[in-house]
């Protein structure tokens, strides 16, 4: 489609394959400028708010207006749509709406939030988050990527100053509603759009399994506290413990030192969770936890379980929902299993997700696919929704 | 001790603890001019050799030299000792001969061999691996770091050009014996200085499990092809697998892409194996390899195995450890699990091995130590065995 188009050699990552675009990066940022360009060619004007988020407003800031928009960062070797196809989208439905004359009659803006897929801080939705007051600012700034810079120094680095991170309630008053377009990301969609329902519950665990490191050919089996082993568990516990619609996941595991001759001291992993419920996705992360605790005993190795963030089941707005049904007509109506910006914002504004069918199922890897056909069809009902909502 | 306290702030590693020191990183280079003005001082002509080992003449190059030495790279995160202490013992062994007006009969040299750990190229012992032939040289320039930085590429920045890369007749016709002086990797030894007997056959192989990486929490579990669950039980089947005095370890793991909500598209392992021969090895290896392709055929995902580097059983000189036994008197003799430079050339000269004692039995890692006193005790063991070698 165009506009990814223009941006498809930004952040390609030769190694994984993709694209690796985080957060405050040099990609993203390259992404960012590439958006102010766009927006400011349309008339729009762009500001950035106290926690590194994007607005382009169209016409006058103000309360209560319309808000669209998505992100630009991706997961390490993810796909082309999520996030950039809901950027796209808001900007080109602005076209769609200046073509046929339309003047919004509330303020109206497209906004991108910054970091979130957590790719490179760990924490998802950091934009949001921190807009919101979901986060501590203080917290969010000492994040750290794996190169020990912290979100707070890339954010200075940006133009940002992390001092004046937190809950920005000038923007909450903005965001009159919110409603982003997005890539489905599972074979839930048969047709080319949908409506969101909900979203499961989700959160990240971080597990850290402390043994002695030492070296591979000295070391007999009978003396050693190998990490990796109750580690090795916790990848298989996760497999056996989320059934019945739940979801865990160990995507991304560190041995330290990380030596094939090195028995190691230590092995990071994270635990991604999500069921229906908070409940349900409780007793998944109880379960596995239990697990990692009994293997570490076993080998004689320590393990930390820090819970990284999480959030309960979100209900989009139904009546939202029923409105921008009524302006699309017989569209499915889904829930999944991804976790969103507009899933932060639902506990504070009515907020909905239109979604875009992807024939491959796959998603945060470079298979992610939506044909130009749907993503058209996809920019007409973001547009159809924008102009009754700000019409 | 003096030598390896001149060296203690270089190449220290914040994050693992320890040192990270590899072939031809800006640390082990800091290290190599460390050593040529080391050497220098005490009027040893230093040259390259074709495959970027160091040599330190003491007298005129020559053939059939007693030559001593070790390395001074190190493992992800290692330790002080593993490697520096040869070197530094053989630069205080000279200092010590001199001291009593000790002068050579044989040729005499101290060598330095490059990327003993293979903790960045991935094969250990390339430096003499390449002198003796062992490694093809167009294998060894085509491996990569972690960056994708060949060593071909590295050498070259190094001044060292790869098309010379290979056996070297020349070297090989210089060593008329090899002694190198280790610490030692286990609680074997219990007084401060022992000689080797043999070191266990032992390789490293690569497993490639490739399955669909795809969105952590849009995809169903039952729709899952998650390389990791066959991975982890690697890692398993190692610890079953390595019985009778084998050892079998999992220290580097790597999920790609290695986001906390990405399924993994492929996980990439490598399996240290050892054993006191050749069929015990390929034993343990093969009962591993055969889990790995159950475990990746459940899951849907395909796995690829590859051996990086393979050395069978080594048996040192037993003359030769005699007659440093007659000078040292009544030390221990003991195996080790640990590969060495020492093991490559054993296979084309008499070589011997001296080991400091370590009161932690801890090697690979931070807590690797051995004493003051026992490191000048093998300062004492090596000069006397150098003398009678070269007398």
């Amino acid at each position: 489609m165009t506009g990814l188009a223009d941006i498809a050699d930004v952040g390609r990552d030769p190694r994984r394959g993709g694209y690796s675009r985080h957060g405050f990066d040099r990609s993203e940022l390259e992404l960012r400028a590439w958006f102010t360009e766009e927006a400011q060619r349309r008339g729009l004007d762009v500001t950035v708010d106290r926690n590194g988020n994007l607005w382009a407003w169209w016409g006058t800031p103000g309360p209560d207006a319309v808000v669209t928009g998505s992100h630009l960062d991706s997961v390490p070797g993810g796909g082309a749509f999520d996030g950039p196809l809901g950027v796209v989208a808001s900007l080109r439905a602005v076209d769609v709406l200046r073509a046929k004359g339309f003047v919004p009659r509330r303020p109206f803006a497209v906004v991108v939030f910054v970091e979130e897929e957590g790719g490179r801080f760990g924490v998802a939705c950091l934009g949001s988050r921190l807009l919101t007051g979901a986060i501590a600012p203080e917290a969010a700034a000492r994040l750290t990527d794996q190169d020990g810079v912290s979100f707070g120094e890339a954010a200075l680095a940006a133009g940002v100053d992390p001092l004046r991170f937190g809950r920005d309630e000038e923007a909450l008053r903005h965001i009159g509603v919110f409603v982003e377009l997005h890539v489905e990301q599972g074979r839930g969609l048969t047709v080319p759009v949908g409506l969101a329902s909900s979203i499961l519950a989700h959160g990240r665990w971080r597990f850290t399994f402390s043994g002695e490191g030492n070296h591979a050919g000295a070391t007999l089996m009978t003396d050693r506290r190998d990490p990796m082993v109750p580690a090795s568990q916790v990848v298989l516990a996760a497999r056996r413990a989320a059934t019945d619609g739940a979801r865990a996941t160990v995507g991304r595991l560190v041995p330290n030192p990380g030596g094939t001759n090195v028995i190691p001291s230590s092995v990071d992993l994270w635990l991604d969770a999500r069921a229906a419920d908070d409940a349900r996705t409780r007793a998944v992360v109880e379960r596995i936890s239990q697990a990692a605790k009994d293997a570490a005993e076993e080998e004689g190795c320590a393990v930390r379980i820090t819970e990284e963030s999480y959030g309960d089941t979100v209900h989009f707005s139904p009546s939202l929902r029923d409105e921008i049904a009524g302006v699309l007509g017989d569209v499915p109506v889904l829930p999944t299993g991804a976790g969103h910006d507009a899933g932060i914002l639902a506990a504070h504004r009515p907020t909905a997700m239109l979604f875009v069918r992807n024939p491959t199922g796959v998603s945060h890897a470079p298979e992610e696919f939506a044909s130009d056909e749907d993503c058209a069809a996809g920019v007409v009902a973001l547009a159809a929704t924008l102009e009754r909502l700000a019409g």
